[in-house]
C-alpha cells in the first residue's frame, strides 16, 4: 500500500487561502458548467433525526470538467441556538474523480460563507448597474459578511447600511465590516434608508418580508440568500412580481425557494416569471440587466458545485503555498 | 466562534485502536439496532461518473442510540488496476447527532476492512459448530485478512487452507497470516480439501461459483462476502438451495446480492428461503445454528450501520488513549 495523503483545511486555512475575487471566477465556471448540464449533482439525501430533533444533508456532486467528485455533510440541530451552538455544522469532502483518490477535507462553514457570498458577487457583475455605490445588509449573521465582501469585490460600494432587528448586533458588524473593508458601514436609522441603495443583501432566517417594496430604489439589485425552504420568506411578492428573477437553479428554486413558491402558489407569477438562471446569464444565453431603471432579484438556494469549485480551489491553492495539514491515510 | 477540533484517524490509527473482538462486539450492537429498526439509512445515492469510467458512492446513516450520524464515501475506479492503482478509495466523517458537531473523519479502507471482517466474525459465532478448527479462505484481497482474523477471534481455528488462482499471492497472504495469527496457513493444493473446513470465506470479486457444493464438509458454515452486485456469484446454487441462509440485510440482499438472486430469479429458491437477518439471530428471534450437520451460510452486502459503530468505537478509544491527529476546524 503506497503512502497516500489528503489535505485537511480548517476555516482559517480556507480565509487565508481563497480570495473572493478568485472564488468569484470559480463561481463562473461552476454556474456555465451547471447550466450547460457538465454537472452530476444526484439528489441530495435528508436524514431525519427525531430523536435529537435536527436533520442531515449530504450533497454529492461531481464535476468532470475539472475531475473531480466530493460531498458535502451538513447537520441542522433546532435546539442548537438555546445550548448556545450554531445551528449548523458541515464538512466537506473531495476526490480526484479519475483516481479515486481522496484529496482533501475541508471545514464546511468556512467554505459555505465563501462560496454563498462568490455567487452573489457573480450574479452582481452582471445584474447590478456598474455605478452602484451604496449597499444594504439586511441580516448580520455569518452569511451577511461575505455577502459584503463580495458585491464590494465588483462594485465601487462606499457606503453600506446594516439592517438588523437587535442594534447591537447591527453595531458589531458595522464595526467589524468597517475595519475590513475600510468604507462607510452604518447601522439603518430607518427602514426608509433603504432608498438609497444600489444593491441590498438579504441573509436572514425569516419567514415574512424584510423590507418594504416601496423603499426600493429604481434600478436596485437584490441578492436573496436566506428563504432555502418553502416556508421561509425574505422578499415581499411585489418584489418578485416586478424584478427580473435570475435563479441559481430553476430545478432548487422550484421546489425550495419560499419567495418564489409563494408568489407562484397565489398565482401572483407563473414559472415563467424566472427569467433564467445565473449560468444562463454567465454564458450570454440570456439578458443580463437590460436598463438603469429595472429591479433585479437573485434568489440562490445554493448548489454543491459551487462548495466543489471552492473546495478544488482551496485544495489547488493550498498545496502551491503549503497551506493546510497534511495526513497520511495509510 | 469557539474553537472546536476533529479527529482524523489513518489506516493505521484505526488498526492499532480497534481490535477483532470489540469490533466484532460493536456489529453485535449494530446488527441488533438494525432488526429492531432503530436505525435510520436512507438510499444511497451513487453517482456515475462515465467520463471517468468510476461511480461513487455516499453512504448516509443515523444510529440515534448511539447519537451518531455519519456517511461513508467511496470511490470506484474501473480502470485502477491498470494504473496499479485500488479500485476503492473510501473516507468516513461522524457527527454528534444531538449537537451535530463533527467528531471524526477516518480512513475509510481500514474500516471497510475490519467491519467486514467483523461481521462475518459476528455471524461465525452464531452459525459455526463450536468446535470449527479448520478454515478456508476463497481470494486473498485485503478483506481476506480480517476474514480470517475474525473467525479465528470466534472458534479455535489451528488451521486454514488458502484459495487463490495466483499460487504466487496464495503463498505471500500464507505467510503473512501465518505470522500474525500462528496458526497454520496453508495454500490448498487441491479444490478438495476443502472437505476439511469446518468454516470457509469467500471474498472475490468473481461471477461464477469459487468452490464446488459436493466438497463442502456436512455442517460447515459460509461467509460469503464478495458478491455485492447482482452479476456477481461465489456461491453455487446448490449450496443456497440446501442451507440455512443469514443475511446482513434482507432488503439489501434482495436488491444486490448475486449469490441470492441468481437461485430467485431461476425459482431454484423463493425469498422466504432467506431465514433471517443477522440481528434477527443475534436478538433471538430466529434460531441460530440447529444441528451439527447442517450446511449455513451468511451473506453480507454491507450496511452502511458497520461503518458508523466501528468508526464510532475509533473515536472514543482515540480519545481515551490519544491516538489520531487533533485538527481545529476554526
Amino acid at each position: 500500500m503506497k503512502d497516500s495523503t489528503i489535505r485537511f483545511f480548517s476555516g482559517s486555512d480556507i480565509r487565508a487561502l481563497l480570495t473572493m475575487e478568485d472564488c468569484i471566477e470559480a463561481m463562473k465556471s461552476a454556474f456555465s458548467s451547471l447550466s450547460d448540464g457538465e454537472v452530476v449533482m444526484p439528489v441530495r439525501s435528508r436524514l431525519e433525526m427525531l430523536p435529537d430533533n435536527a436533520n442531515a444533508l449530504f450533497m454529492p456532486v461531481y464535476m468532470p470538467t475539472i475531475n473531480r467528485v466530493g460531498v458535502k455533510s451538513l447537520t441542522n440541530c433546532i435546539d442548537n441556538p438555546k445550548k448556545g451552538l450554531p445551528m449548523i455544522h458541515a464538512l466537506m469532502t473531495i476526490f480526484d474523480s479519475s483516481t479515486g483518490v481522496p484529496l482533501a477535507i475541508l471545514d464546511g462553514e468556512a467554505i459555505t460563507a465563501m462560496r454563498t457570498g462568490a455567487v452573489s458577487g457573480l450574479a452582481t457583475s452582471f445584474l447590478a448597474r456598474e455605478s452602484s455605490r451604496t449597499a444594504a445588509i439586511i441580516g448580520t449573521g455569518f452569511q451577511a459578511e461575505t455577502q459584503l465582501i463580495a458585491i464590494c469585490t465588483v462594485r465601487p460600494i462606499s457606503r453600506a447600511y446594516v439592517f438588523d432587528l437587535l442594534t447591537e448586533k447591527a453595531e458589531a458588524f458595522a464595526g467589524k465590516m468597517r475595519e475590513r473593508l475600510n468604507i462607510e458601514v452604518l447601522v439603518a436609522a430607518s427602514p426608509a434608508i433603504l432608498q438609497e441603495a444600489d444593491v441590498v443583501c438579504t441573509a436572514t432566517p425569516s419567514r415574512q418580508p424584510v423590507f418594504d417594496d416601496a423603499f426600493l430604489k429604481p434600478g436596485a439589485h437584490i441578492n436573496a440568500v436566506g428563504a432555502y425552504k418553502p416556508d421561509m420568506v425574505e422578499i415581499p411578492p411585489e418584489t418578485i412580481i416586478r424584478a427580473k428573477i435570475v435563479v441559481d437553479q430553476r430545478d432548487g428554486c422550484l421546489a425550495e425557494a419560499g419567495d418564489i413558491l409563494g408568489p407562484l402558489e397565489k398565482k401572483l407569477i407563473t414559472a415563467d416569471h424566472i427569467h433564467g438562471e445565473l449560468g444562463e446569464v454567465v454564458t450570454g444565453r440570456v439578458a443580463a440587466r437590460e436598463n438603469e431603471d429595472e429591479i433585479t432579484v437573485f434568489k440562490s438556494v445554493g448548489v454543491a458545485v459551487q462548495d466543489l469549485v471552492s473546495a478544488d480551489l482551496v485544495f489547488r491553492k493550498g498545496l502551491e503555498k503549503g497551506i493546510g495539514t497534511e495526513l497520511s491515510l495509510a
